[in-house]
Formats: structure tokens, C-alpha cells, sequence
């Protein structure tokens, strides 16, 4: 607190003095009551955390500025949909089928494993042991090429043992980890036999994988009969209120709707923290598109944005260079399919600006053509890095018409957009006519299957169909057989057709938001040490974010300062700015210290000159540079640092260096 | 639009020309997608609901003032802890026991009521049957002595006969419905029998009564060995962390935490919308308190307010009669148990108050003692009337230390609060100290026994022991027998005992609020339809909760009306104020009707003179009233206005009467 206590530079402080520990800043989670594992008192359920007081402020602020960012600022039809889904709904989406994970079960305990995670985990052990005979100490290895393996590493870790390995079986073992993300059940199973994979924890063998579905399932009302799941992402409840939505819009496309709230996923085995649980809150868009215009309004207003891109060919030449440039560069060389899926990249890239984000360990990831989920066939996530390696916090998807196409099919309602066209559309087409007067009785329960066949007729099959009608030769082909018909059943016709109307089924492309993820990540990033002190963490949250914006010290529990105290809580308060009183017994520089943990960008403090003459003292959690001002002044430097329209070296012209800090700090 | 255009005055509106009709305001929420049933295109869940646009807006905009008005105002500690919960916490709690209805089938068809509603629906169609056959109408009865039973109403309704009872009959009828709700599976059963109540849609026997659990059941992770439910309360995820928020507090009582989340219930037969539904939003406040303490510092400041109260005295001699008055003369009579209950009531009036529902139609409700939750010692349900009749939307509960006291002995965590006591209590007491050394060796498998009996003496009987011991005639009961101890076994001495700290288990007060049941309560009160035609519905939502705040309509599709739209709706957008632009080939009056419908509060008119001179017009949804202002005014008062600073009657002293509505209207 000593020699930049008066600074307003903030880029005087010096925060990599220590090594970030994950320990330190988990501890400082729990302590502070960011989260904490649910149910702690009954020992715990892996990858259910509940967030306490500072954790929920801060996950509330992420929330309501994702909502001001995206919902207000892009004028989006904001959706609350139910958790609990219909099963059919998820039957058409594909997830009850596909969205499951392989596990086995070691043969003698019985413990479950996630089939990937165990292979990965034995194959690395043999790796890193073989390192080890070899005589190379294996880093402390970041995983470059398959990223999203960082948070898979297992508690139940398999031990190395320093043997050697054929130049051939390293080879084989690195290229079957590169792809595992991409493994059947039956290859899965392969592996296992053809390694003598087993148990990391035991050694002992384990049985073939089987598939476990990720949803949580539950039946809806009394009779059984209704099954549903829990969803696993918001998006479905966006897709069956398409029409309403379309409607909402006055039947124009594009709109975007978005949802926040909770989705599940049932785990196999979960770990790493915050970063794959088993019940999470998402924040998804679904912007809805014509196919064929996929310009964007307002590209113009981030194509100047420099974005650091990490795209699938660069990933497949097994390489992890990231290529920074505008996003303007990017649509147009084609890297970034098209205007709005670049505008969102955009936006995300904005929006995880603000939140305090540190830009340098950000990257935009295009998925291979492995990995992509079932219904995306494009899809670029923004990654993050953190100490367990680079996670995908945002995805953009295209869905392109996958799930619309589904629906519309499953449910018989047509999910499509009917655009009046400024100019009709005039061509000339074969067109087939039943006469179902004749063509019933004359083929009775075939009937249905000749006129069937005879809709699905190609343009050229209905000319021959044409002419041979005319010629009396006709026949249709149905299970094999040839039917001969006539002009008495159906007549076929050369006709001019004038559309005047276009029917499309809309693209989606997806920003889907992780809060969990992101919240972690940026807690790795705002967390630091002073320079002097290993022990004295801080969160340089930004005010947008910290879950309290202000503390209040009362700098002794003498009488006159609690009302002053109590006073300036809350005309903060009730300008909607959260702060805290901390009347606690603890010195000053415990009470400051406590709210630097918590993230509290700003302390105020009420000492007898706030008595006498009406001045508080500002101090500010990074420089722990002290101001000071009258009451009122103090309160409006905070109100515009709040919402925005200040920042803290602004501040600092405004209000004077306090000089007077051992009087502070002895009393 | 006629008369009152001009009109400044909204007390001149008039909204009750036409009487409010259900089926109408349900249209409209459909139309204008406020909500709509779960999986409409897949035919639909009953009791699952979705929010389209403009109902997760309204949502949306209550949860933030609740937020606001309670969380950030009353300085609670937020919470957001899981919705799946281990079935244990449960188990603790009463709800894996307790949290049931009792649901009976119609024994050929197998159609399931829930046991209370059916019989209820019968009963009330006897008695029906009876009035006709007395020849006295029964009225359109708005149930007034049981007051929840307005919205079981059953859609599978029993229809009446005209057969008249004997007066005994219709007694017993009428005082087994005030006690329904009391009656365990047994009584139901009985009840069936004895009456020979059959299913009201066919006539059929039905099943004895079974008890069906509330919860949806589910399974966390793949072994199916860790049963969950998905939460029926947000309350418990409070309780499970109570000694981490007390720790966050400094281990000092009161405080209160808060949360605003889903909950569930697998209801048997939902109905009634909104009111009985599957899943739904809760905001739940749980207020931790040193029972000896009940004084709220903040009660001065809703001490003046005058409440409608319907104690439990009042009803319980059948009457429904609301009593007024203050909250301070409520709490200092006794009517309200205590200061920090008083104090809640208020913040509760003032919080409905401020969001729009009508005061004429809330009453604060007493619970009688035999409709209490199983874990409540007193409650009072703030209830708004509805066409439903009147429906608990808030109840204030005191749990007293149910909770906590269950989950310690449960868990063997001491949820307690320790006070430093300033002077410490000094007493004598008898103390019993055990001689293990010599007890195990000489009472074998009896010695836990002998010393649980020892300790489980009162101080009287430790009087008499330690008179026996000294006699040498001592002894102890252990399952019936009288056992010989000694000194040597135990000794028993009159002691002076100092205790320096208090320990306590607090007691909660829990202010729990259903989200939907307020939404849909604000939404009947503030519907209604404009004299001059019964179609033209409005929503009078104040721009507080309103879903959107302004509407901007250009007059006509002109090329240079567009840019100047969307810069308004840029502009209040970036002050986050939520705007839409309608730009759609409507007529004007169409577009302000559609907005009316959305209770859109404001409408901002781009003509030509905006264009030429930079003004805009802003029309009051209410009142239809029209002022003009040059754009930097016009927003500045809207931004007043949203933000509470500001009036309707106040804008219109800034801004003049517009009196061009003709050139505005006949473009």
C-alpha cells in the first residue's frame, strides 16, 4: 500500500509479481463465497456448485449487461422457455438418439469412467513414460492441438511409469489422441482391446463402452406416460416457437431471439471446476435468416475490429498460430463465412472486452469438420485461456436449417418464411393432375401408392410420363411392377407458373453463451497478488461486473460515524449502486483487503473529518490510490464511474489526492 | 381517440366501460406472444408454459425491480444455488414425505384427479343441484370462505341435477368443503364412500386415494445410485449454506438472503394458466434472525402505511371482512406477530404497488392454523384478486428454526449463531461427569446406556442422584431396570457455571414470491378496452415493468423518415431503455393499437416535421394525449420518465400539446 498509494496510474501497478496458483484463487472462491459445491454440508455432488453472495452479484451483473449488450442494444425477442421438455421434441432434435457420451466400468470396482477421458489418460501416462525413459521430461504440457482436451484430465489419474516405447507406438498413441473426439462406440472399443487399455485407478479391466444419453430424465404429471428431460441447451424452446416469433416480427426475417437460463447436462464424470458441471446457465441467440442474404445492417460498425482467428486449416496442418485481423478482412477472404456471423464474433469480441476479459488469452476457433455437433455445419467458438487450457466459453454455430427442417417434418407445421416478391417469378413447369374419381376405383389399395409415385416424378420423368399419356403407352412403376395408366386417371400438362411469393425455411446462426465458463475465466483473469504480499489476492473486477460496487468503512465504531455510514449506503442504494457497510471490528487494511478479494473497485471512508467537514475518502482497489471530496461529490464520481460515462484517471482530476493517509490508517 | 387526445389528466381515461372478459385478455396473450402453452406444435403440456417477447420483457423487467427494490435496497446476500437437489436435503426437509397430494382414477377410464379437487367438484354440484331444485339460483359464487379454492376448479366439472337434499345433508356438504383442504388420505377415502362420489366426467367409481409426491424425480450421474428431485422451493439451497452466509456476514444475525429462480411441481391436473403450473419463477427471501429479536431498525419506515389485513381470527368465524390500518398499530395490536414480519408486509405492498397492481384488489391473508406448510409456525399471503378469485401471490412465512434445527441433526453441522454475550451469564447448575475408565469395563454393553440415561437427566434428578451417590443408594434406568452406580462409576457436582457467548438457532422469516402469479395478476388489472370500442384492448403497464417503453412509428415508409427512427431507437436503446421500431405498412392507428395491446407506455412520431424542424411527437398510450418536442427533449424526458424521475402530468408541463393530430393521422 506504500509507495503508489497516491498514483492514478493504473498501469503502474505491478500484477504478475506471483505465479497465478488455482489453489489460491479456489481457496479465495470459497472464502469469499463466490461458489461452492451444492449440497457441502451432505458431503457434496460432483458438478453441482452453488453461488454465493459475491458469486451470484457478479454472475447478476454478467447476466443483466449480456442483456443490455445483446437483447436491448440489438433489439432481439427475448424468450423464457421451460427446462422441462418433451421428450418427442428432443426425439426430433436429435438428442435423445446423439447426445450421449461412451462409458465403461472397471470390471472389479465398478467405477465408471468416461470411455475418451480413460483411453486419453492411460495413452498420455504411457506417453509421458515414455518421456521419461527416454529422458525428456515432459512439460508441463498445454495442450496445443486438441484444446478442448485441457478439461478432461481426470482426478482418478493413471501413475507414468518410465518405459520405453516403440517409435511406432508413439507415433500411433499421439495421432489416436488427436482424434479421439471422433471415436465410435465399436472404435472405442477397439482401442481398449488393442492396447490392453485398463482402469487408471486399479489396473484392473474394464468392460466395453456403452452408451450413456448426457439428459436428465423425469416423467411429467401422475400417469408415467409423459416422459421428459431437462434440457440440454436453451435452443429447441427458440425453434417451436418459431411461428409465434415469426409472427412477432410481423413475419419478417431476420430476427434474433435470445434466451438466458439454465440448461443440464448429466455428466459422466464431472470436473475442472466450473468448467463442466452438470446444471449451467446459458445465454443463447438464434438469429434467423434468409439463406441467401446473409449481410448484416451494422457490419460496418466492428469490421474495423481486430480479432485474433485460429481457423480449421491452419488446425490442420497441426498447427495453433493464431492469425490476428479485422474483421473486415475476414468476410471478405472468406475465413468468416458471412457478414452476420461476423458481426456476432464482433459483438462477442465486445462484449468479452467490457467484462474485463484479457484480450491477449482470447481466440476465435473454427471447429474441424470432426467435431462439430450434429446439427451445426459451421461453427467458430471464442476461446479462452485459463489455467486449464484454452475453453470454449462462446460458440457460433450455423445450424443452418437442421432444426426448423426437423420440426416442420416431425410436427407437419410449416416453419418457413413466405416473402412477397417484388417481381413475380414466371417459368414454365410439368405438372401432374389426378383424377381420383377413376383412379380409386380402378386401382383400389394401390391407388395411393400410384399417385404417390407418380408425385415423386422428376420433371423429365413427368415429359416421358407426358408423352407417353399421349401416346397410350403409360405405365408407373410401383413395388418393382410396371402399372400401366392412362388420360382417364391422370392428365400431365406443360404450364406456365407466376410465384409471386417465396417460401424459405430460415438459417440459424447461434452465439451460445457458457456464464459458468466465462465467469471462471474472467475470475482467472481479474485474479492477482500485491506485489509485496503473496497473500493478498485481488479481483480487479470492473465496476460493470463486481458483484459490490462500493465499500463503506467506517473508520471506528464510534457513534457519529454509523448514520453518516448508513447515509451514504444508501443514496448509493438507492441509485441501484450495491455497496456494503463494513463495520466489523478488523483494522482498515483487514476491511480493505477482505473487499479487494470480493472485487470491490471502490472503499469509502468515514472518518471524524466526515464529521467535521463533510469529506470522505475514495480509495480505489487497484492503485489503492486515495481521493477525497465532499459527500456529494464523492457520490457523483461514483454514479458516472457505474454507469460508465467515467473512468477512475477522469476521477482523479476531479477529485484531490488525499495526503492525509496515517491519519487514516493509526486511528 | 376522439375527446380526450389533448388530455393530460389519466384520471379521465375511462377503463371500466366495458366489464373485463378472461377469454379476451387470453387472446391477446397469445397475439401479442406474452405467453403460450410449452410445445404448442407438438399439441401441448398442460401446466407448462413458455414467455414469448414481450412476457419474458415484463418478466424480465419485474425480476430486476425485485432485484432492485429488495436485493440491492435491503443490502441481502443473493444466492443462485442448483434447481436438481440431492433427495437427502429433501428427505430432511419434509418434502420427500410430505410434499404430496392425494390423487384418485376413474376406475374404468383411468382418467386422474387429484383427490381433494374431485370431491370438492362433486360435492359443489350436489349443492348446486339442491339450490336449483330449492328454486334459488346459486350466483356466479366467488368463494368466500376458502379462498384458494377458487382456482380448483375442475375442467372435468361435475354437472349438476336438480335434486334437492336434506337440510343435514347440505350442513354436512357445506362444512366438509370449508375442511377439505385439512383431510388426511384416510378421510378422503371415507369421504368417497360414505357419499358415493363418483368421477364427475362419467359417473364412475373411483380408486381409493394414494398419495402422489409433488416432486419430479430424477437420477444424477450414470449409476443410477444418487437420487435427485428438481427443487419445489428455492428455500433449501438457502439453508444448506447457512454457516457459509453467516461466515460472509461476519457470523453475525440478522441477515437475508435471496434468490430468484425455478422451482417445480409435478402438478396432478394443472389448470387454471398461469396460477397452477409445472414450473415456474420464484423470488424467495429467507430473513435469518436471533429469535429474541423480532425489532426491525427500517420499521419506522413503512410504519405509516395502511394495509388491507383478513386475520385468521376473522376468518375462522366465517367472515372475509377486511380490516384496515396501519402497519404500526397491526404490530403494536398484535396482529402481526412482529416488527420485521410488519416490516416485510410493507416492502411487499409498496413493491406490488410500484409494478402496477391494483391496491383495491390485494389483501394481506392469515393462514389458519390448519392450512399451514408443514415446516410454518405463522403466515400471511399478500392475495390479489383475480377473475380467479383471490390468489396468493406472496407468502410470508415464518419457518421459525424448522429448517435449520432438521438439516444439524441431519448432518451433524451446528447451524447455529454465536453471540459474544458484553456481560457474561454467570449461574449454578448440576454437572454429572462420567468415570469412562471404570463405567465400560463394568457395565459392558450397557455403558452407553447408563451414561445417555445420565445425561439425559433434568436438573432436578441430577439433585437426587448426587444425594444418592452421596448415600451410596444410587441408582440409574436403563429400558425398565434400575441399575446400581457409585461414585466410582459417576460423580454429580453443584457448579458455577460462566458463559461468555450465547449460542442460538435463528429463526426465518421467509417472503416468497411466485413470479407468474403476479405477472398474471398485474396483466388482469391492467387490461381493459378503450368506451369507444370493446376491441381495442389496452395494457395500462407502468413504464417501470412495461415490456417495451416506446414505440417509434414513421408516418409513412419515406426514405428519409427511416434513418431518423433508427436514431431514436439507437439512442434510447444505448440508455437502455427498450424501444421497437414499427415500421411494418399498417396505418398509424393500427400500429398504436398493436402497442396498446403490448402496453407499450409511449409512441414517438417521425414525420416530416422532423425531417424539417426536428421535432417528434410523443403520445401517451392511456390517455392517447399527444406533445411535441425537438428530439434532445423528447428523449430526455423518456429517459426521466423510465427511470421514475419524472411523471406523465410533469412531461406534459415541458412539453407542449401537439395540434396537428389530423396531418399526423391522414397521412
Amino acid at each position: 500500500m506504500a509507495s503508489n498509494t497516491a498514483s492514478p496510474d493504473v498501469a503502474l501497478v505491478q500484477k504478475d509479481a506471483h505465479p497465478f496458483e488455482r489453489a489460491q484463487l479456489e481457496g479465495l472462491m470459497t472464502k469469499r463465497f463466490f461458489y461452492t459445491q451444492a449440497f457441502e454440508i451432505y458431503g457434496g455432488v460432483a458438478g453441482l456448485y452453488d453461488y454465493g453472495p459475491s458469486g451470484a452479484a457478479l454472475q447478476a451483473n454478467l447476466i443483466n449487461f449480456w442483456r443490455t449488450h445483446f437483447i436491448i442494444e440489438e433489439d432481439m425477442l427475448e424468450l423464457d422457455t421451460t427446462i422441462m421438455t418433451l421428450s418427442d421434441v428432443l426425439k426430433t432434435s436429435g438428442h435423445v438418439e446423439k447426445f450421449a457420451d461412451y462409458m465403461v466400468k472397471d470390471t472389479k470396482t465398478g467405477d465408471i469412467y468416461r470411455a475418451d477421458h480413460m483411453i486419453e489418460n492411460v495413452l498420455e501416462a504411457r506417453l509421458q513414460g515414455d518421456k521419461e525413459a527416454r529422458g525428456k521430461e515432459r512439460g508441463a504440457a498445454e495442450p496445443e492441438v486438441a484444446p478442448a482436451a485441457a478439461d478432461k484430465k481426470s482426478k482418478k489419474k493413471a501413475k507414468s511409469q518410465a518405459i520405453k516405447l516403440d517409435d511406432a507406438v508413439v507415433d500411433e498413441y499421439t495421432k489416436t489422441l488427436a482424434m479421439l473426439d471422433d471415436f465410435s462406440g465399436a472404435q472405442l472399443a477397439e482401442l481398449i482391446q488393442k492396447h490392453d487399455l485398463r482402469a487408471p485407478a486399479t489396473n484392473n479391466e474394464v468392460t466395453k463402452p456403452v452408451e450413456f444419453n448426457l439428459m436428465f430424465e423425469s416423467s411429467i404429471g401422475p400417469t408415467g406416460q409423459t416422459k421428459g428431460f431437462l434440457r440440454p441447451e436453451t435452443a429447441q424452446g427458440h425453434f417451436v416457437n418459431f411461428e409465434r416469433l415469426l409472427d412477432f416480427n410481423n413475419g419478417r426475417v431476420p430476427f434474433a431471439s435470445a434466451q438466458i437460463g439454465k440448461s443440464f447436462r448429466n455428466e459422466i464424470s464431472p470436473r475442472a471446476g466450473l468448467l463442466r458441471v452438470r446444471e449451467f446457465t446459458m445465454a443463447e441467440i438464434e438469429h434467423f435468416l434468409d439463406p441467401e442474404k446473409k449481410q448484416h445492417p451494422r457490419f460496418k460498425e466492428v469490421e474495423h475490429l481486430t480479432l485474433p482467428f485460429l481457423d480449421k486449416h491452419v488446425q490442420m496442418s497441426g498447427n495453433t498460430t493464431i492469425v490476428k485481423m479485422t474483421l473486415g478482412e475476414a468476410v471478405r477472404s472468406g475465413k468468416v463465412d458471412n457478414e452476420t456471423l461476423g458481426y456476432f464474433l464482433g459483438r462477442i469480441y465486445l462484449f468479452l472486452e467490457a467484462i474485463g476479459i484479457d484480450l491477449e488469452r482470447l481466440r476465435f476457433r473454427q471447429h474441424m469438420d470432426n467435431e462439430m455437433a450434429h446439427y451445426a455445419s459451421d461453427c467458430w467458438d471464442a476461446e479462452i485461456h485459463t489455467s486449464y487450457g484454452w475453453i470454449e466459453c462462446v460458440g457460433s454455430a450455423d445450424r443452418s436449417a437442421f432444426d426448423l427442417t426437423m420440426h416442420s417434418k416431425r410436427t407437419k407445421h410449416d416453419l418457413v418464411v413466405q416473402e412477397a416478391l417484388k417481381e413475380p417469378k414466371v417459368y414454365q413447369k410439368y405438372l401432374a393432375t389426378m383424377n381420383k374419381k377413376v383412379l380409386g376405383p380402378a386401382f383400389k389399395k394401390d391407388a395411393k401408392g400410384i399417385e404417390d409415385a407418380i408425385l415423386a416424378l422428376s420433371q423429365d420423368q413427368l415429359k416421358t410420363l407426358m408423352h407417353d399419356l399421349d401416346a397410350g403407352s403409360a405405365h408407373v412403376e410401383l413395388n418393382g411392377a410396371k402399372i400401366p395408366v392412362n388420360k382417364e386417371h391422370v392428365t400431365v400438362e406443360y404450364k406456365t407458373i407466376k410465384e409471386s411469393v417465396r417460401t424459405f425455411v430460415p438459417n440459424v446462426i447461434e452465439p451460445s453463451f457458457g456464464i459458468g465458463r466465462i465467469f471462471y475465466a474472467l475470475l482467472e483473469h481479474a485474479f492477482w497478488a500485491r506485489a509485496e504480499d503473496k497473500d493478498r489476492g485481488v479481483l480487479s473486477l470492473p465496476p460493470l461486473v463486481a458483484p459490490f460496487k462500493v465499500l463503506i468503512v467506517p473508520i471506528s465504531n464510534n457513534e457519529q460515524l454509523s448514520p453518516l455510514a448508513k447515509e451514504v449506503s444508501h443514496r448509493l442504494r438507492k441509485m441501484g449502486i450495491a455497496s456494503r457497510i463494513d463495520d466489523s471490528s478488523a483494522t482498515i487494511g483487514r476491511r480493505y483487503a477482505r473487499n479487494d478479494e470480493l472485487g470491490t473497485p471502490f472503499a469509502c471512508t468515514i472518518d471524524f473529518a466526515t464529521v467535521a467537514k463533510g469529506t470522505i475518502t475514495l480509495r480505489e482497489r487497484d492503485t489503492t490510490s486515495q481521493r477525497i471530496g465532499k459527500i456529494d461529490q464523492i457520490i457523483s464520481v461514483l454514479k458516472q464511474i457505474c454507469d460508465g460515462s467515467l473512468d477512475w484517471k477522469g476521477a482523479c482530476q476531479i477529485l484531490p489526492e488525499y495526503t492525509g493517509t496515517q491519519d487514516v490508517e493509526d486511528s
